[in-house]
């Protein structure tokens, strides 16, 4: 087969340097323009010295003229940058989009959460969500999903989908702190985020609420209310999602539903029994780790998912999706194993 | 007045430490005996190298000759050690126990949750519960609470107090290592806690939970479901706890009900609207920050406390009784900020 | 005695923020103005919300003006803005600069390791060094040391002043990363600094160097060649000084020199044969904890010795040299236990 | 050509953790037997739980027997384990022992710092180090360097073997905690562990010293003296050694000699002048991150090299190794991309 030419815009920053970090390893993959912002001119090494198979690269602009003539480009852009750029790039390149411009259906909800026109949704990369996988074979937009909603769509769908569990669902998810991307603000400093922990955007005012209520209602078939709390710890790279909603199955149903849920899926590994996920496993990998139980007690199902925000949770589900809508093999260099301990 | 003569049992594990920590500041207090087990005949600055003024102590066995004469003795011994020793100590000696022992009321869930006979129950070393503070002056018994129902029980209480909030909650706490003690166990290895979060304890299996029903039902003056999630993450302190429960409340109303219940609480500091709780504010203190909102959209009230499981977790709960108990101003030696960055 | 009125400009940052939490526990210290650069007008609780009993007082510009009618004005600005300001502050006000202003004795080497025109040097505030103290005493000016020269000074000056080591030390220090202040810099970011060691300022180019040269010259009376390395570790605070010299001497002569160097110093703690420091055992703290050997094979001398960068680094430091100054006891209000784990 | 038949002998701790990971992405390799001490007859999943491909597989005893039928077998045990099984295992057999039995050429060296007899040495398993790389060619067995050797003389040969530093060297050398293995040691705990530094093992006493020794002096052709001190560093992963020693050469001269020692490496990267290396970019790949400089005022040469101490410091070297020893191209299946951040 002949290589796929990628391009990335977003070059020097978290999302971008992980989507090249993955795609250093696959087999099918050509890399050419390397664009960024400010940091246009410099070197990749200076911002990325992990990739050292590109550290002299020099970073363009990041324009249309320097996006053009590539299979594909990805947008590791800032939400709101995307979908200007997204709409001069020609209608048969594959345009992959790291950020929230294209991931809402409801123009209402966008206005809501961001703000601003909205730029109309494109196919949801998330192919574990019923009905995802096959929007996204040959498409030429894709729009990757938030990490949040990643890692709590994947552990209450199942639930939601089988009529096992009321829509109405509270999530408290613990986040390393990429998931911010390398926005030089004081809360994010080395010596304010060791040591801590701190909630954040609670409430319901965290942009990734309406994501998660318009996966979950989607698979539930009726509205699902969603409380999410997300919190700040002290790891560059990791989200666990607490997640739980009333049942009144027994914990072997549940169960039941979630092996036949992920069955097939390379990339989601419900855990023996008993044993409950750890983000380190997932270091690096594009792997949910996944455990669920119900506590009778409380008359609740209990889900706890485990990702790397920045694989399963940004680059490699960019990377998976780019395999989909090229017609490679799914899982075409994506890792599976992690980077432990 | 006279100088408190105290003695701690178990000085060199956390509990103990921190116990001796605050007590080492304490202005009315002479520090008599320390013992431990296993390390009985070692110099307590093998174990506890940060508290220079007692390096050269040597640990004693813990006995009940060992900790004879004393005023006031600490017990911060693993659960289950407590009951047997403290039926030794004398009557007219005020002790304080840092264990699990002598918190549950309801002898049946004792047994369910930590198997073997119920040692009865002691007043319970919380002063801002509804309560508890009046149970606690002249006391010579006191059961200082788990951290993780510290934290919970003061972030929930007054929502149930008030009827301002259904009495099914949800909770997902997040915790630094510390709390598990000097365990040798593998998934306490720095390697493994550094760069990952882990939940464990899932699905109302952890022991904490029937303490937590305890407060809160209390406090509610009915049955409350309590759904509870701790989770592990790489700090050595703190907690913070993320709570929820159904509400049909005003955030007004909310606000005006924890304004009330804290106005005149020494340690717990209720936050400036909009402004969310970070555990590195109190590193070392005996406070808790405190914020609550309500999520309309996902009817709930939002309630986030953090604390140092060490401090108002612990030791500093162990110390604001002893004051208490002894009839010090309940805020002797104990420090209210925290240490940071 | 009448409470020392003080103030603090840059009460905003790390430093400031460490000299106030220090000064909180003071017991003959009244806390006047708080004030700061572009954090003027706002609470100081946004910026250290660790310091509960100061949250709501609003800061104040930086000026003259603001900062008179204080007995004691401590500086925690940025290097070169510590010496125009204490022109015009009144010679009777004791003055404590954190900041490098007035360090450097030689004014040819201010000029070439910071540049411009040098202010004078002030009496130097590490008591401890042969000779500081009694500068110290009743003094109106005092120039705060840097963090590592704190740390390295007191590992090697008792082998350089008693001959026992040639002059020609070898330092690698690793700091946590409050050490470099609430700088917005893409390297002291969270996601950057956890997980991650680098070394920075490498080859005799950090400006802790001069310093290092200055103090460790004065007690061994020839000029000392010093080779330094810092490495930035993923802690909030903490030094360690892994510090060598050429040494023909053995360990029982170099332990002696210590011992001797330190007898009668309360915050300089020289522990057991055998025992190496740690940095958790001084959080907080106003301690060095230091230990020292000889490596026969390799001919050297090593010391090793921890402090909390923040406070005997710097905070402690400042108030410290302000008991001197105003000729209270030398370590009224300061702590010497640590807070661990 | 026909798959490598490997087994790995105690992979249920770090290094054979590390080993397993890097198989798992290698072309050429069949995974065979894994055996293990105290966890014989568990899953791999419940010790390496990141080995989601292995995660079922059974850990068999570790004896001949279960390691017979391969043609590599990889040895991570403790020291002192290796020598007796390799005695058993087939003299055509590769044999690469993770471990310290066969590091040391000098008998009497062996018996000063390990104890107990001398089992001999066997090619040297740094192919970087002048002449290291030949003996590694089709041989049957390897001894795989520890991970601070590994660092530090990558550091340092090229200017001892070009003549442009003296013989006698001094390294601080800061680690992540997996360097001490799964060790259930109270210091090794993460409560322990985060927020500290601390000093282990210094003046000369660590077990590497030796083989540091050893390799520069091969280099040198004269006896060097090596002043060793390790830090333990609050991160899982990555070593970064700060090395020096006295030279009168230029900065130009000894860059110079880096560039023509690394020209033709794949997996050393000398970083381009005045860029200081992370441990960070190094994580989970097989590559040192190197600079060099002179500091002229002090005399000396100062190099510093970053790795991960489980992949180029063990694991990843080990894969390297067999590579040479089976024939296979040297970097097939090693990653030289680190996961960042």
């Amino acid at each position: 087969m002949r290589m796929v030419r990628i391009a990335v815009a977003g070059a020097s920053g978290y999302a971008g340097g992980e989507v090249l970090r993955l795609l250093l390893s696959h087999p099918d993959v050509e890399i050419g323009a390397l664009t960024a912002g400010g940091s246009a001119g410099t070197r990749l090494g200076e911002h990325q010295p992990h990739l050292l198979a590109l550290a002299d690269r020099v970073l363009l602009d990041t324009t249309p003229e320097t996006l053009a003539g590539h299979d594909v480009v990805f947008l590791a852009l800032p939400h709101g940058h995307s979908a200007a750029l997204a709409a001069q790039l020609g209608a048969d390149v594959v345009v992959i989009d790291c950020g929230a411009d294209h991931r809402l259906v409801d123009a209402a909800a966008w206005s809501r959460w961001y703000g601003g026109e909205h730029a109309g949704s494109w196919p949801y990369g998330l192919p574990e969500l019923p009905g995802a996988r096959d929007a996204l074979r040959g498409t030429k937009r894709v729009a990757v999903p938030g990490c949040y909603p990643t890692a709590i769509s994947l552990a209450l769908f199942p639930a939601l989908a089988a009529g096992l569990a009321e829509p109405s669902v509270v999530v408290t998810a613990v986040t390393g702190t990429s998931g911010a991307g390398k926005s030089l603000k004081p809360h994010l400093l080395g010596a304010e985020v060791m040591g801590s922990l701190s909630a954040y955007g609670v409430g319901g005012v965290h942009r990734h609420t309406p994501e998660i209520v318009q996966n979950l209602s989607g698979v539930a078939g009726r509205t699902v209310d969603v409380s999410f709390t997300p919190v700040l710890a002290p790891l560059p790279r990791g989200i666990l999602a607490s997640c739980s909603a009333p049942t009144s199955a027994s914990a072997g149903e549940v169960r039941e539903a979630y092996e036949k849920a992920f069955a097939d899926e390379p990339f989601v590994h419900l855990l023996p029994e008993g044993v409950w996920p750890t983000t380190a496993a997932t270091l690096g990998a594009n792997t949910v780790h996944l455990q669920v139980t119900v506590d009778h007690d409380a008359g609740r199902l209990i889900a706890v998912a485990a990702i790397d925000n920045l694989t399963k949770g940004t680059g490699g589900a960019a990377v998976q999706c780019m395999n989909l809508a090229v017609g490679l093999p799914e899982t075409t260099g994506l890792p599976s194993n992690g980077v432990a301990p």
